[in-house]
């Protein structure tokens, strides 16, 4: 796995109701506005093969998959989604923004279902070699506001999103965790705060990324 | 992964028309006028979900699929296949035939499509651990003569078996240096004979194992 080219790799995480869609609404405008060359897409997924993987994850089985099962497709369908999409528009010099990305893998297969971090640190590295995203904005609330705001969204019906609270304040831990080791790659943005603040705070950030350019 | 209690575990290898479906048989049969309590299972699949895999591994797709997701697949069905199939049953004392396994992924995505073997021994080690088949039967023959045997056969559309004849004889030649490597484990088997003495030298090993019981 080659290390991207010339592009900016973005990816926004966070638990269920933390808000990320809206966020990534937001930062598609943005770019826009800016004339800034962007594709936007999501994890697991992002292709018609990582879809039909991620179908396969997401839908229910008379049997149990187990946790090594979950962290293997997974990757699969992220070494799929790089060599077929994120790293193409990366060499083209566009900005990659993608809905969930490894870091949602160590949160909720790690610290949701308890899977030792180093196993899946081992398999990011065979997948991912040093490919890394320039910048991960973790959008963070506690998992009961989260909950809260999904249950009015209803309809919620997967698997994953069945899963409880104690559940997702594991998840959110996982990425404080690894935001706290990285500061310089990641971004943690309280999203318990009016919209038109967290949307500030992620301008500010695309903006500090733009410099670069 | 934990190692298998007190069964056996046979897995049978070779190319497309080395006649593993018969040699199954074969050996079902023989095991059963033994008494010895067996299952048959087969690699990509073995279980609803390893199986669901498989059918994403083999349908045909728009997309290229790449060579990382392809291995990751394959382990993705073997992880659940193992936990929820074979290592039960050789928990329970049983006999575990399985067409195809491991060196499967190494002869056909190592030899044939050209993956760096260790690539493919790093993640056989995260998903198995130390867990290996008891006595790998590689029925062994040229690919040309197996090619044939396939046309006569029909209707194999899939996207492996359309392959071509060296993709197969770099496939052979992978399963023939792995067994050179651990004898003890492997028992490379003349396919290009007849059936009878096919199933002779099959029946030793078999008989062999058995003494072990």
């Amino acid at each position: 796995m080659q290390i991207s080219g010339k592009g900016t790799f973005i990816t926004i995480e966070g638990i269920e109701g933390a808000g990320k869609s809206t966020a990534i609404k937001f930062i598609a405008d943005w770019l826009t506005k800016k004339n800034i060359p962007h594709v936007l897409t999501r994890e697991p997924g992002g292709t018609e093969i990582a879809e039909a993987i991620r179908g396969l994850f997401l839908a229910h089985h008379q049997e149990t998959m187990c946790a090594d099962t979950e962290i293997l497709l997974m990757f699969a369908g992220r070494a799929q989604h790089l060599a077929n999409f994120i790293l193409p528009a990366l060499q083209r010099g566009e900005w990659v923004v993608c809905d969930r990305f490894t870091d949602a893998t160590f949160a909720y297969q790690g610290g949701g279902r308890g899977i030792n971090l180093q196993r899946i640190a081992d398999i990011e590295q065979w997948v991912q070699g040093e490919l890394r995203p320039d910048r991960v904005i973790v959008l963070d609330l506690p998992a009961e506001l989260g909950m809260q705001r999904i249950r009015t969204r209803g309809g919620n019906s997967d698997r994953i999103e069945q899963e409880k609270i104690a559940f997702f304040e594991r998840v959110r831990q996982i990425y404080l965790d690894r935001a706290k080791k990285d500061p310089a790659r990641y971004c943690v943005i309280d999203a318990s705060q009016d919209l038109e603040k967290v949307q500030t705070e992620i301008a500010k950030v695309l903006a500090k990324l733009g410099e670069k350019l």
